[in-house]
């Protein structure tokens, strides 16, 4: 039968991986040319020696670039891989009690060290994925992502491409790396012990030896193209703190503008030289400039009136 | 070799499925006892005869429920489905110019009748997923996840387990069902013409043919239960403009109240009937108050005091 086939398996008895291991060894009897080998960054970090005594809300604090948002015991945060995860990935499970498992360093380095020493190994190309589990904005439940990225471009692009009708195509970047990590999630399970998968029949989508590729870093959207950079709580604390304003983004189209403030009751209008509002400024007004990156023009208010400029 | 394995295929020839198509039909030939079948909801769309002549902009507006996050042309809103998508799901890419592709009306519904339909073909029982793509926050590029699962806990439940070293696991529902959606898509790829995947080897995981188990629905988060129920520049305006209260969830902590208004310079403690605040009520303390689901006291609040106390 005619079609794409791709094969997916994840071998048992590799056991545990001590601090120190050489991770292309222990997956280099599994692979052939252009495999793409799919690593838990909890094995990258056991064999990198990631592995500390301590406390984990202290070690939370210490992974973390910045809280995004925070109810109760849980926290959401940016970590300094800049991907934004519970915990900060620091993880107490699959780990002698007592000890934290902590994020690989630079997974993007190790995911290219386990493919160099693949082909070393066996003279195969392959590419290689660490990947991690995070739970998603607006979704139940976790998938795995990637981390660290070697050999495969992680976000397909189809951008200007048509389809048969000749329609540009809505989707323009498939997170291929994300997905893959994920059916290597579903064929591992989380308690079989096994840290190693392999995805057979992508071939085509492996780069040459040469060429890692941009690496998983390419995944992250910066915070301040973000529209959720923070929570909603912790996005009204920022603008009431005047602090984060870059966690905004760029300042808001006229249009968006006027759309916020007519969500308010506040009655207002394009001109030449700013957004006109028919109301005194106040500090409701001035929260809703900050946080589409506009400000009070103070010169140009007056009771009735004020008039609202983007921020240079 | 001891391991688990799963093959995925996308079959193609499929073609053209105009309205009416019975899709049980169509993937019948393509599988065994136990497979899980992946049908694009584009696919599912066109064969219940969703398709439409007219305005994209209008179709967008009928299809959402309420906008999420919006930046210039970019929407992202809650769907019919409750499922958070960018243009409520409205496609307009491989279909004749002019038309429009919506979503299914329940896509649950719909994976349940294929199911039923391919084991009335067959004799074999699998499990159907209705898959879409979405982008993510905090992540570029898209995934495909399920919209419609029948036959398969889109969720698995890993709550309670422990580790073999007897910790308890912190991820605690691995969402497999949008797992299984994205390696279908990258088997399929966006041009290929393949409006079907088959993942076989999870035969396991497949529920008995009488029980469809509780659906795509499971995974969609409800707004007020979630962090990111609204973007960044939405929550500060739903703040100012008083509306939408439950979007920011249960009432905080004490603790998460205290921290916000330290973090905008506050100074403030808990007492038995609330949480005092060292500044009198102001907009600024109101916008805190509501976005952390408490309020101001009136009688307990004076020009150097203000109580909060949680909404009841």
């Amino acid at each position: 039968m005619d079609g794409a086939r791709v094969e997916v398996f994840a071998p048992d008895g590799i056991g545990e991986i001590p601090a120190g291991t050489d991770l292309a060894v222990v997956a280099a009897p599994f692979v052939v040319e252009g495999d793409v080998v799919v690593v838990t960054s909890k094995v990258v970090s056991k064999a990198e020696g990631r592995v500390v005594a301590g406390d984990r809300e202290q070690a939370i604090v210490d992974e973390t670039v910045r809280v995004v948002a925070r109810r109760g015991p849980t926290s959401i945060v940016e970590t300094r891989l800049g991907v934004v995860m519970a915990a900060a990935g620091v993880d107490a499970s699959n780990v002698a009690p007592g000890f934290l498992v902590l994020l690989p360093v630079d997974p993007d380095a190790s995911a290219r060290r386990i493919r160099e020493g693949i082909a070393a190994a066996t003279g195969h190309n392959v590419a290689v994925i660490v990947s991690d589990t995070a739970g998603r904005a607006w979704r139940h439940g976790q998938t795995d992502l990637a981390l660290g990225v070697a050999g495969l471009h992680p976000l397909e692009s189809f951008d200007g491409a048509v389809d048969s009708y000749g329609n540009p195509l809505a989707v323009t970047a498939p997170a291929v790396a994300d997905e893959l990590a994920g059916i290597a999630e579903v064929v591992t399970g989380k308690l079989g012990g096994r840290p190693l998968t392999v995805v057979r029949g992508l071939a085509g989508r492996v780069l040459p030896p040469t060429e890692h590729g941009p690496g998983a870093r390419v995944l992250v959207r910066e915070a301040g193209t973000d529209m959720f950079g923070l929570g909603t709580r912790e996005a009204v604390t920022a603008a009431v703190a005047g602090h984060d304003q870059h966690l905004f983004g760029a300042p808001a189209t006229v249009e968006d503008l006027l759309r916020a403030l007519n969500a308010c009751g506040l009655s207002a209008r394009s001109r030449p030289d700013g957004v006109e509002v028919a109301a005194s400024a106040d500090a409701r007004l001035s929260l809703l400039a900050f946080a589409h990156g506009w400000q009070v023009h103070a010169e140009q208010s007056g009771d009735s009136a004020t008039t609202l400029v983007r921020l240079s």
